[in-house]
């Protein structure tokens, strides 16, 4: 027998959806068929979770209401701050972010709510309460004060007041508000199946979300920010980094934040992020991380563009987050934080019209065996 | 454009495996080869794990090792057990698991090393602790005290006894076992493929584990059982039986614990369950669930057997458990109790030769759109 196995399921067409489309040939992203680049200029991660769940954009009316809702619920159960304080110190970020949303849908007396509705329902207070979440971990792991929300700021302003304790600029906000933006949903990405696996059983959307920020967190998938930063400790000066880059080339070695399985041209993530990474470099002096950057990306794209591998969204992100004074080890539930609304937008579309994903595997292990008594082996 | 979706990845061949194979039209199910049927009336769960583990049946020195590892590791953190004891009463079974096995994540200090050797030994640990934190949650939901793991028992006899505070009979301790290596493992089904796609980013043992609970917990995988246990209290009483399947029948509605993706003929696992359930029936007088479901398998197979609809393992396991004194919100996590070898054996299968999981969908939505300013919608 020759079957044909689709490893990682590349190719692999397992369902409609109206949300995403992807070209990677000619690094082309929109979400209801509207350029990531003109989200990205002109609307708000708000905007944009009300356009995935809605699949259209908001009225006026309709968007102030959606925001409404969204403020009103960045409160968390005092008992789930109580227990995040006691997360053990140094705990890796996305355990301490699984185990705490885990944990709220064991304090929400609607999780069960399977229905459409209960899984909107759900889904828009995850969204909110996902920043207050994260803040809390990260302030709780450095030994400080968690911070209440505000209702008066953004979405993206009010995650950037509670992490650090204070008010961000308005541009702070609206560069964050950004990332937000880039990163809020694309495709049939790893987290985003593993969600719709889990709900495919028809099981809560706290279960589909908790798998979700299991898989995000793996190195092959939300990791990659965090190992461009490594990448660039590594390198350490701008003088530096041509030799190691031609060196990792020469070598054939993997170049962090460089390729995709999808994109084989620019990822137009990544050169809207170059934009504004430029932009706050220029108005406060340019980070020699970002300096760095310039110079392999130039590097990366003469030797290796012909074989379709371009930097990707993760090779500016990590930059742009420093820049905004995040640590490296937070730019993972970050990537959370932004594509809860593309996972809740999934689920609540997969589910609309679910079927239970099982495929199957090629059996290779032996045939027609008994079992022999302990003592015969 | 017509492509060619393959809904819930059905026959989707994605990597091999040497674990199980499944013959769903002859109904034949076996492990490394070994038909089903004799590791039930031969093997242990603890036998089973190793041989699922390592893909070979253990020698005598063999199995003592493993079997004492697992006992050697059946203590949990006090500090899970305190969280556990925080949980609110009347929490879902299954949003507890979760929630504690992605805290037990957080208390373990290796839990970050993803390489073979790191997620077998995280493996064989969460395979003793598994049947710890649930019965913990069982008993503290119940406000009793958590009753403290026992070395000298066998992994199911063990669990009887945390789970009920006294010692079970040695049949009773048997007939869990066997129940155990009934469900220990079943190919690419729902959780296990989700545990896999959570580790196919390379994310950690604890990950792909919590995701595989929250697909568990499903109303379409783990949670048939109780819900043919539901239909049975709805039944009520022998005399109901015929008219009530009759008039689901003639109404083409699904009846609980009949059919399956996979199997097109009688699922192996229900007749061995269903020759020790008949066992234990006789011993204590037969059951009158017991007796409810042999009279509709009977209607069941008169009139669907034709199309390739039979009784599957939910349709006996309900009963056997709760012949064993187990209640019927416990019967997922129980399912979790013994898939949790073949979720890990899984994962460390598919990570030793890993691609990360990225299937896609077809876009279906608006192209071509702009965005449009607020005012103007």
């Amino acid at each position: 027998m020759t079957a044909t196995i689709a490893k990682g399921l590349e190719g692999v067409l397992f369902t409609e959806s109206k949300l995403t489309f992807i070209n990677g040939t000619e690094g082309i992203l929109t979400h209801l068929g509207i350029p990531i680049q003109e989200w990205a200029e002109k609307s708000t991660f708000e905007e944009l979770s009300f356009a995935l769940l809605h699949g259209k954009l908001p009225t006026s009316e309709e968007l102030a209401k959606f925001d409404a809702e969204l403020r009103a619920n960045r409160e968390v159960p005092a008992e789930l701050l109580r227990a995040i304080a006691s997360y053990p110190k140094g705990a890796h970020p996305m355990q301490a972010l699984r185990t705490a949303v885990s944990h709220l849908g064991l304090l929400d007396s609607q999780a069960e709510d399977t229905s459409a509705e209960g899984r909107y329902a759900i889904g828009v207070r995850m969204i909110a309460q996902f920043s207050t979440i994260i803040a809390a971990i990260a302030r709780a792991q450095d030994g400080q004060d968690v911070v209440a929300p505000r209702a008066d700021l953004t979405h993206a302003g009010n995650f950037l007041y509670m992490l650090k304790g204070h008010e961000p600029t308005p541009e702070e906000a609206r560069l964050f508000d950004i990332a937000l933006i880039l990163h809020a949903d694309h495709g049939m990405n790893a987290s985003t199946f593993t969600a719709i696996a889990t709900a495919s059983t028809l099981s809560d959307m706290y279960s589909s979300i908790t798998s979700a920020i299991g898989a995000l967190k793996g190195p092959l998938h939300g990791g990659a920010n965090e190992a461009v930063m490594d990448m660039l400790d590594e390198i350490g000066t701008v003088e530096n980094a041509v030799s190691y880059i031609t060196h990792k080339l020469d070598n054939k070695e993997k170049i962090m934040g460089v390729g995709h399985r999808v994109y084989k041209y620019f990822d137009p993530r990544s050169r809207v992020l170059r934009e504004y990474a430029a932009f706050v470099s220029e108005k406060q002096g340019k980070s020699h991380y970002y300096q760095i950057l310039e110079t392999i990306e130039k590097e990366i794209v003469e030797r290796l563009g012909g074989k379709g591998i371009y930097p990707n969204v993760d090779f500016y992100s990590g930059v742009v987050y420093s820049d905004l004074g995040i640590k490296k080890s937070y730019f993972t539930p970050i990537f959370g934080l932004a594509r809860i609304s593309g996972w809740v937008a999934s689920v609540i579309e997969y589910t609309d019209n679910n079927r239970l994903l099982r495929p199957d595997a090629v059996y290779t292990g032996a045939k027609d065996q008994h079992y022999v008594e302990i003592a015969q082996r």
